[in-house]
């Protein structure tokens, strides 16, 4: 037996017992006669006492250990002279007897500690010792206590955990998917899936009422700092439901969630927000509530006062920023740069300071007088030492860089607070959005997403106007979920093929399987999707999900760790009958 | 609102409430004027009359309506005249005042009843109508519950859920892996894991201690009935533990599996019997021990005795049945045919009835006297009455061939009752399999377990004797679990690589990273998988795993109903930098 308690268990009351200890070595310390060391699992750590006196050989012993080794040790548990009040361990500490070294450890690439020297790509090459430090154990501790949650409350719910294949069918719809050769169907290819959605609805149509998976999903896109190629969704499905069925299941979760885990409580029911509503104010389908500063359309108030750079754009907003009149020239010019970047694209950046003493100062002084400027204070609902920032220009790009912008000074005013949290379900998402590039229509959730039954008759007239029973659950400007009610009707959904330009062979031969399920009484249903990894980042307090993953991948989809991918053998790519081309073949 | 009740819930003291059901329609008769329908959902049956003089209209409606429509309906519960003892909702129906037709129904390919007249092939084709038939609306309702059982078992022992990834990298030991082209690495490759082996041991490097996942795993192996090309598996790793950690761990978790699932009492601990046992008594890593039939070697007792069949056979041996003397010569002669069939491969039978008048008769008396047979039927502990079956040649061989014949003797005999489940560990297995083929070893579980400490020292002189702290948990004759104590030390992890022949490159290449971390301080570790797809089909009494997936594969691989794998286009394999080849390319 290696041990008869972990490193975190002895207390007080443990004293004059015989245990047995194993865990890494965290500290030594020699004083003397005495040595020290600190031994840790995942429970605790535990001092350890090795007295040159009374045990001279393992005293020895112990003195040629380094940190990481991993030790079993035997000893008497006795009252600490010295109390360690910040371990809960600290009122005791191990006489040793005896001394046993399981395993040796080379000096670690970097320290194993809360603040660690080691740079990303040592730590992503060396993971299984990343992993040894102390945030990534709590991190993973969190994901595992929110996945029984999320269990917890769909099981009361009487809600199905059912699997569904990972070995499925490529369809050219949405994002791109991971193909995989089979050899026992030469030059046939499996997919794997970048959500369960149709077996979930075939599982509906099947009579389980409640289904849920917390499930890997896959996605071949480039990479960015809150996406991996393989990622975990909570998905859910419910038959006989509404969207307000929906709603009110989801955010109970979601409450439960984080009353169980952070202590947190969250009001019920959550905000709802159509689409429209949050693109107006806050620029942005998941618009972070915890602060207002809300977007003002000025176009009505600004135009016709020959300023041409208003009179010319197609949009002119702005926020007004609380107290932030002080602001000087040269953080407003830094401001303005920051609007000017790529990223936001903004022409320039247009100022309206209400002083402390009820006077105006701002970048268009020339074109507009106190009067005017008071005109627009008024509109923002602005007291003297506000301060307002105004953005003019196309129409979509103004209001993203007003979203950003809002964020920034969100961010700059410390009113996106990490501990608080504030949800919102944003809702009647357009159905269809409109592609330039290739002239057509596509989904904006996914082509089984069902119109509003009121917008219905707009799919022939006006595709682009037709609302969606769809929604997202946001917290904090966190797409944390989403979902919609699904077509269940053989016709609709063939007509939803239609208007994405599907032919209908291609229809039939991508879904023909859910169009025929379709013919044998389909409940009417919906469900959502939970992205499990940002929901974990967003509670544990992180900005990307990478650290509430044990073994995740890098920007280029590779784990260093294993080096993977990698080659394979020229006799597995002849058993798939592939070969590799060095360009596009053509 | 679809819905204020399922069709399972209403009782007498619904009685006077107006409600709201949803459902599929499973049944509908006219009787004068009245019709009722059966209205069935996951949570049961529910009886709906309607009055053709109350509600003229709608009841016409009713009359229109076909199996397996969905409907909605409202009305009032009231008391049935004439009970229904069978169904939970028997005293009651509903007087509906109201009918929707929320879904039609063509007429199904086949009936959706217990036994269903659809075939296997069309079956699988419309897979989402043969999931709404009971027994796999039960199955896989109990596999929801088996897996909610092993998490709340495995949590409560401290066991930490951790995904590991199903994108990793492809290593030619073991089985044939799926591999998944890198768009993002041209010529590179993912591969699906065959199980998490090689990450839950780092996680035990990294401190978890206690591991656990239930998880898809993938094997591209040719398939019969148990096997899927994707399995789901519980996967478990322990740090600081011994095999007899690992075995009372889990056998108490099977323990309060079947005990909470079954209402089965399991005695533990279970009954532990080493490789080389299981293989003498009943030819087999796997025995039922539902039943005893033992088989016994009759080499010192038969040789010798100018019988040439014997005298020339390296094994002799055979099983007793007992009370079975009567059997006719043509039943012998049929059980002579079943086990010189390919798949045993016996020469023939040599067969001893112990008559009920104490005498003998067998199919080798011209060699043996009654004597000598009844020093046979003594070595059998037989009892007059009792039939000997015994087989002779290769030992092999004939020891498969004992170990097949004993179980059909078993089923034959009414010994393999699918309601007692009697669990075994078999332990000490050997670590290395010699394989002619290749003449190389094989690692028999895997080639990161442990050899047993007393054996290490055989790896250089005596490969084939070392034995491995590595277990099985065999139910009933199948192998539902299996695992082993793990190598934790770099130096035995490379003899072990080098003894199956690995290059010090190639070890290098495919596990240096695991070697690598062993480095660092690794704590001796242990684990164990479980088959969970087996594990539900043996608690469902069934035989093949098909029946508790949501979604199989057929045995080519294939998804019939979604027709999986599929083609992909030319611009999916470009971007992947892959062609298609005829024939293989050397």
């Amino acid at each position: 037996m290696y041990r008869t308690h972990n490193c975190g268990e002895l207390r007080i009351e443990h004293v004059g017992e015989e245990i047995t200890l194993s865990g890494w070595v965290q500290k030594i310390r020699n004083l003397g006669g005495m040595t020290f060391i600190d031994i840790r699992d995942r429970y605790g750590i535990t001092q350890l006492a090795f007295d040159e006196n009374a045990n001279p050989e393992i005293t020895a012993q112990a003195r040629e250990i380094g940190r990481e080794y991993v030790i079993q040790i035997k000893g008497n548990v006795i009252e600490r002279s010295n109390k360690n009040r910040n371990l809960p361990t600290g009122d005791v500490e191990i006489a040793c007897t005896n001394l046993n070294i399981l395993s040796k450890s080379d000096i670690p690439p970097f320290t194993i500690e809360e603040n660690t020297d080691g740079g990303d790509e040592l730590r992503m090459k060396y993971r299984y010792l990343d992993l040894r430090r102390p945030q990534l154990q709590k991190q993973l501790a969190l994901r595992h206590q929110i996945a029984q949650e999320v269990r917890k409350y769909l099981n009361k719910e009487d809600f199905y955990e059912i699997e569904t294949p990972v070995l499925i069918k490529s369809t050219p719809e949405g994002a791109r998917d991971f193909i995989v050769p089979s050899r026992m169907n030469p030059g046939h290819f499996y997919a794997l899936p970048q959500s369960p959605q149709v077996f979930k609805q075939l599982l509906m149509v099947s009579g389980y009422d409640r289904y849920y998976q917390i499930v890997k999903c896959f996605r071949d896109e480039d990479l960015r700092a809150d996406r991996q190629p393989e990622f975990t969704q909570i998905d859910c499905e419910m038959s006989f439901a509404e969207q307000e069925d929906i709603l009110t299941t989801f955010e109970e979760m979601t409450k439960t969630i984080f009353k169980n885990v952070l202590n947190v409580d969250m009001e019920t029911p959550f905000r709802r927000m159509p689409y429209c509503e949050a693109m107006d104010k806050y620029g942005n389908d998941k618009p972070d509530l915890r602060f207002g500063m809300e977007i003002h359309k000025l176009n009505d108030l600004v135009k016709g006062q020959d300023f041409a750079v208003f009179d010319n754009a197609q949009y002119i907003g702005g926020i007004c920023a609380q107290d932030q009149a002080e602001y000087s020239r040269k953080e407003l010019d830094k401001l303005t740069k920051w609007v000017q970047r790529p990223q936001i694209g903004a022409k320039g950046l247009v100022y309206v300071k209400y002083n402390e003493d009820g006077s105006f100062k701002s970048s268009v002084d020339k074109f507009y007088n106190e009067t005017e400027l008071q005109k627009w204070a008024t509109e923002f609902n602005a007291k003297p030492g506000d301060l307002l920032l105004i953005l003019a220009g196309d129409e979509k790009i103004t209001l993203h860089g007003l979203s950003e912008l809002r964020l920034e000074m969100g961010n700059r005013l410390n009113l996106r607070n990490k501990d608080i949290f504030v949800p919102l379900w944003v809702v009647d998402f357009p159905l269809l959005e409109w592609d330039e590039d290739s002239q057509r229509f596509y989904a904006m959730h996914h082509p089984f997403t069902a119109p509003k039954p009121e917008d219905t008759a707009l799919i022939d007239s006006d595709p682009g106007k037709v609302r969606a029973n769809a929604y997202d659950l946001v917290i904090n400007g966190v797409e944390i979920g989403g979902g919609s009610v699904r077509i269940h009707e053989q016709t609709l959904q063939q007509k939803m093929f239609k208007t994405l330009g599907f032919t209908k062979e291609e229809a039939e031969d991508q879904f023909g399987f859910l169009m025929n399920a379709f013919k044998y009484g389909a409940p009417p249903h919906a469900g959502v999707a939970f992205g499990f990894d940002r929901l974990v980042s967003l509670i544990a307090k992180l900005d990307s999900i990478r650290d509430v993953i044990a073994f995740p991948k890098n920007n280029n989809g590779r784990d260093v760790m294993i080096d993977s991918p990698s080659n394979v053998s020229q006799a597995q790519l002849e058993e798939l009958m592939l070969k590799k081309v060095e360009k596009p073949t053509k």
